[in-house]
C-alpha cells in the first residue's frame, strides 16, 4: 500500500528548540519496517520528573502496564519506543520482552528499572523480535543526533506525516523549551496501536504539578479527539521535565499549582498538547476534513461532552461532512441518540457562520447553497447550542471517507 | 444513484398467507419517488388489538409521537405509511400534517382518531407534501389488491429489496396467520429514517399480552441489530391482531401470558420478528457479510450485551470482516473498550469453528489460512466466551465497506 500524505498535513515540519538535559536518538531495527527508523530513545539527566496518562481500555498493552508501574515514582532516566509491534495481548512473553529491554538499557545507562519507560505501537498479539530490537535500542542510546524530525518519524505507523510542536518561553529570566512529538492516525486502529505522545521540557517542575497539569490539559487535547471511537490498547502520553534550563543556584522548583510562574508554562504546555492532538486528527485515516464540534447550552459539562461525542462518532454525520453535504438532519439525529437532556424546540445549529436551526426550526436565513460552499472547505465547525444551561464541551474529529475503509481493509493483506 | 440489490438478499420474496380482518392497499403519491408505490395502508376490522415499540431517540418524529399517544388505548382501525419524508424535526407543521392525514382517513373509514396509526420514513426536516399524500392515501384505502409484496415495496427507501416473513399455525383447531413486513437498511440513516416493521395476525389476542410479547421479542430481533450505531428518529414496530381467525362463538381471547395457547403463537411471532430484523441487516448499507456476534461467559446479561454491541459497532472490526481478514486484535480491542468486567487471561474467541484465542492466548491449533477462508464466506460468526459468569447476549450486524460511504455520501446530492 502506498501512503499518500494526508491533505490536512501541515506544509512543513516545525522548527523546534533543543531541550536541555535530554539526549535523543533513533535507529533501525529492520523488523516490521525495512529501511526506516523504528526505534526512538531519550536519555534524561538525573532529577528529571515524569508524568503520564494511559489508555482507559481494559486490555492494556504490556508497555502500558510497565509504564503505569514506573510512573508512581515520578522520575525518569530513559524512554525507549518501538514502532511495528504493540506488545499487547502477548501475556507472559510480553512481560519478558519488557524485562529484556530494560535489562539491556540498564547495561548502557546506569539507572533503576523504575526510571525506564518503554512504549510500543503496532500490531496487537505479535511478539516484538527481541534481539534486533535490543540491538537497535543500544545503537539509538549511543547516537547523539538530537534531530526531532527523525524522532517523530521513527514512531510513525499508519501515520502519513511526522507530528511535532515546540515553544520557547521565559521563566525567571531563563529560556525554557518545550517540545512534543506524537504519533497516531486517530484514536483508532489498535492494529497499529495507536496514539503515543511525548513532551519534553527543561523547566524545573515538580512531578506532582506536572501530573496535575497533564491531567487538566488532556481534556482539551488527547481526550477531546476521536477518529472512529475505537480505543487503543497502547495509548500513552508522557511528559518529562529535566529542570536543566532552570537549575542555577537561585532557581526554585515549581512545586505548587499556585506558583505564578506556572501560568506561562501551562499555556505553552497546553498549546503543544492541543497542537499534537489536532495533528493526529489531521492524519486521521482517510481524513479529508477536520471537524470541530462545539456544544454549548447543555445541562452540564458531562452532558455537553456526551452529545459532542455522539455527533463526532456518528458515521452518518462524518460521511455527510466528507461529501460537503449540509445534511443537518443527521446532526439532530446524533444529538437525539445521545440520551442526554435536550429540548428539540431550543436547539440551535450553526455550520461555520451559517445559521441552520434557530430555536428548533430551520432558520429563515438558511441557505443550503452557501452552507454547502462553506462545507467544501477543509476546516468545518459544527456549533450547537442546546439552550438549556451552561454546559460546554468541544471535540475534534475528521470525516469518514472511502480512504478509511481502504486503509483498514487493506492493512495486513 | 443506481441501487444494486444487496448480495445478502434472499433469492425470492416469500409466499405469504392472507390475514383475516386486514385489508391492505398501496398507492403512488408521486412526491419523492416518481413512478413507484410509496403509500401503504391497512384497514383493520373492529376489535383489532395493537401493540408497539418506538425509537429511544430524544428527537422523536411527529408520527412517532402520534402513534405513542394512540397506542395507549390499544385498538386499531387504520395504518397509513408514507415513504420519502420522515416528518421529523418539523415542529408545528409536522403535527398539522398528521392532523390532516387522520382527518382525511376518518372521512373514508369511520373511526376515532386514536384508532389511526401513521408512520413516516424518509428525509428529516422536510415537510410531507400533504395534498398528493392525502390523495394517495385515499386511493390506497379504496384498493383491495391485498398484495404483500406491493406493501413491502411501498415502504422502502434506501432498501434494496422488500422484506417480509410469514407463518401459519394452528390454535384451537383454527388456522392462524402471521405476516410481517419491514423496511430499513440498518438502524442507521435517519436521513432515510429508518426502520419500520408491521406484524399482522388474525389471532384473537389481548392488547396487553400482545404488548408484553412484543417487548420480549424485541430483545432478540430489532433491539439486537446494528448497522452503524446511529439511532433513527422514526423507528417503529407495530403488531396488529384482528382476532378474525378465532372469533367463532367458542373461541376465547388469549388474555394471559400463562395461556398455554400462547406458546405456539409466541414461537411464530418471535420467528417473524427475528427474520425481519435479520433481513434489515442483510440489506445494511454497503453490506457484503452478515455478522453474528455471540458473547457468553460475561459477568451478567447487561455486560454481555454491552460487549457484543461494542464489537458490533467497531468500524475497525467491521472493515476487517469486510476484508475477510482474521484481524482478531481488533476484536480484543473492542472487548477492552467496552469498559465491562473482563479478565484478558480468560478470554476465548472462535471465528466460525476456528478457535483463535483460548484462555487469553493464541490457540495452538489456530490457522490463519483456514480462518481467512471461512471469513471469505457471507455469514460470519464471532463467538466470544469471557470465562467469567453466565451472562449471554447476541447481536447481528454487517461489515463496513466502501459501499456504506458511497451510499451515505451520495444521497441527497
Amino acid at each position: 500500500m502506498i501512503k499518500k500524505i494526508s491533505p490536512l498535513a501541515p506544509d512543513n515540519f516545525p522548527k523546534l528548540p533543543s531541550v536541555k538535559g535530554v539526549l535523543i536518538g533513533t535507529a533501525k531495527s529492520g523488523t516490521k519496517y525495512k529501511g526506516r527508523r523504528d526505534i526512538f530513545t531519550a536519555i534524561f539527566e538525573k532529577g528529571t520528573a515524569v508524568a503520564g496518562a494511559f489508555t482507559q481500555s481494559d486490555v492494556k498493552a504490556e508497555p502500558v502496564e510497565f509504564c503505569r508501574k514506573n510512573i508512581i515514582d515520578g522520575s525518569a532516566r530513559v524512554l525507549a519506543v518501538n514502532a511495528g509491534f504493540a506488545n499487547a495481548f502477548t501475556g507472559k512473553k510480553g512481560k519478558k520482552i519488557n524485562k529484556s529491554i530494560s535489562s539491556n538499557i540498564k547495561k548502557i545507562i546506569k539507572c533503576r528499572e523504575k526510571d525506564i519507560f518503554i512504549c510500543s505501537t503496532g500490531v496487537i498479539g505479535e511478539n516484538i523480535p527481541i534481539r534486533p530490537t535490543n540491538k537497535a535500542i543500544s545503537v539509538s542510546l549511543k547516537t547523539e543526533e538530537n534531530k526531532w524530525e527523525n524522532a517523530a518519524k521513527s514512531i510513525m505507523t499508519t501515520d502519513t506525516f511526522p507530528k511535532a510542536a515546540g515553544k520557547k518561553i521565559i521563566i525567571d529570566d531563563k529560556e525554557i523549551s518545550l517540545v512534543g512529538i506524537a504519533k497516531g492516525s486517530g484514536m483508532i486502529s489498535p492494529n497499529m496501536a495507536t496514539m503515543l505522545a511525548f513532551i519534553f521540557t527543561d523547566a524545573l517542575i515538580d512531578k506532582t504539578v506536572l501530573q496535575t497539569l497533564l491531567n487538566i490539559e488532556l481534556r482539551n487535547s488527547f481526550n477531546a479527539i476521536t477518529v472512529d471511537g475505537d480505543t487503543s490498547t497502547n495509548d500513552t502520553v508522557l511528559a518529562f521535565a529535566t529542570g536543566k534550563a532552570m537549575d542555577g543556584k537561585n532557581e526554585k522548583i515549581i512545586s505548587r499549582t499556585s506558583d505564578p510562574r506556572l501560568k506561562k508554562f501551562r499555556e505553552a504546555f497546553s498549546e503543544i498538547m492541543h497542537d499534537l492532538a489536532i495533528q493526529i486528527i489531521r492524519d486521521g485515516e482517510g481524513a479529508s476534513k477536520l471537524i470541530q464540534i462545539k456544544v454549548s447550552g447543555a445541562e452540564n459539562t458531562s452532558s455537553a461532552k456526551k452529545i459532542a461525542r455522539s455527533i463526532a462518532d456518528s458515521p452518518l454525520v462524518k460521511t455527510a461532512v466528507g461529501a460537503s453535504d449540509p445534511n443537518w438532519g443527521r446532526i439532530i439525529m446524533a444529538i437525539g441518540k445521545a440520551k442526554e437532556k435536550i429540548n428539540p424546540k431550543k436547539i440551535n445549529l450553526r455550520i461555520g457562520s451559517n445559521t441552520v436551526i434557530k430555536n428548533g426550526e430551520i432558520s429563515r436565513s438558511y441557505s443550503e447553497i452557501k452552507t454547502k460552499k462553506y462545507m467544501s472547505g477543509k476546516d468545518i465547525l459544527l456549533d450547537i447550542n442546546l439552550g438549556l444551561g451552561s454546559g460546554f464541551s468541544q471535540i475534534w474529529t475528521c470525516d469518514l471517507t472511502e480512504g478509511y475503509i481502504k486503509i483498514n481493509a487493506d492493512y495486513r493483506s
